[in-house]
């Protein structure tokens, strides 16, 4: 049945398309990947998301769902085999509430310490510093952020653990430092070495020069 | 059973925990309300919202929820009479997304026009008009956000509908003006209106003077 088929909408280098590959293969959905060029977007994306016009987009039975944390939990509410968030009203909020955690105090200024310099930089870097070791503290004792296996925490935040070293390479600084954020540290390397993520990495090769680039054009900007 | 209250850590003109108080009222569920001075915090809500110190906060059975989004899926998955959320993954995977939408794209410009003057504030109400005509377009030919009866995204933009008409006559601008956007329009009215938001409004000569005290702090700060 054509319809039942599902499809992602992605570009190869994004970090939130990973997510969803990540999620997809944890639950064992075969799909369709379909990749964008965001400079020339496909009419398949302005029809898929016409607000926001960005990926990642699933889109399932032929209907589309974009954003990366909302696709997340449909995936887990329509397979519910591999669960991704537990499944107690209480563990799941808590899980809400360090994605949106994430989302808000680490990935802002982690993206600021890469596209910036100088006093703005040191700024960013203080306020990064200051919410990794949060982080930190919340996945202490444990081997996943998730607990045992990986889950829906993982896999948001394993976006960072996939774009933190290239940044850490790119500036020339460390974010993740083992010896102030061993927990943090061992967890990256554990989740970036995982069977559901190895292989699904781009190449560094291809991923530096095109990050090198971004932050080249950030900084021009601001001059 | 003590530990079976629920207890909301709010300040009474906060928009964000009205939001909490419609849906424990849509639910039915008594709660003890406490009031917080955010300028003196309480070593109550530091206990219970130690990362970010903000209010709403819902505590049940001893165990406590941040953040008004995850508060409301919480309430909505542990009290399952009058769902606020519907049933099917694809409708639910809507509702999170139009949430996010009014949290990236909605709320900043609206707080921008409030808080800013001049070319700023010009540039923010434009950005606004753009999302809320979005927003419009999403709502037309329906009674509420959520469908025939108010749910957990009437809910969610319901903090708009309580706070536009203040920033409108504080500045003397509109924003959700009926000849423009009858939907949104006509939805604000009868939401605001509805038995379960209609009576947990704060009085407007007391909400008055507290955010216009707001806006002239901030624009102190700009000056």
């Amino acid at each position: 049945m054509q319809d039942q088929e599902v499809k992602l909408l992605g570009t190869w280098s994004s970090p939130y398309v990973l997510r969803i590959r990540w999620a997809l293969r944890i639950k064992g959905i075969e799909y369709e990947y379909i990749e964008e060029d965001l400079r020339n977007k496909s009419p398949l994306l302005l029809e898929y998301n016409p607000v926001h016009k960005k990926v990642p987009v699933l889109v399932h039975k032929g209907r589309a769902i974009a954003e990366s944390l909302v696709i997340l939990e449909y995936i887990d509410e329509t397979w519910r085999d591999n669960p991704l968030l537990p499944r107690d009203p209480y563990d799941k909020a808590m899980a809400r509430f360090w994605c949106k955690f994430g989302e808000e105090k680490l990935s802002p200024p982690i993206w600021r310490v890469f596209v910036t310099q100088g006093e703005e930089q040191k700024q960013a870097y203080a306020s990064a510093m200051e919410n990794l070791e949060i982080l930190e503290k919340e996945l202490e004792g444990k081997r996943f952020l998730s607990g045992e296996a990986i889950g829906l925490l993982d896999i948001f935040f394993g976006s960072l653990a996939y774009i933190i070293p290239m940044y850490e390479e790119i500036i020339e600084m460390k974010l993740v430092d083992p010896s102030k954020l061993p927990w943090l540290s061992k967890w990256m390397e554990e989740f970036l070495n995982s069977p559901v993520v190895k292989d699904t990495l781009p190449q560094k090769d291809k991923l530096l020069p095109r990050y090198l680039a971004i932050r080249d054009t950030f900084l021009a900007k601001r001059e």
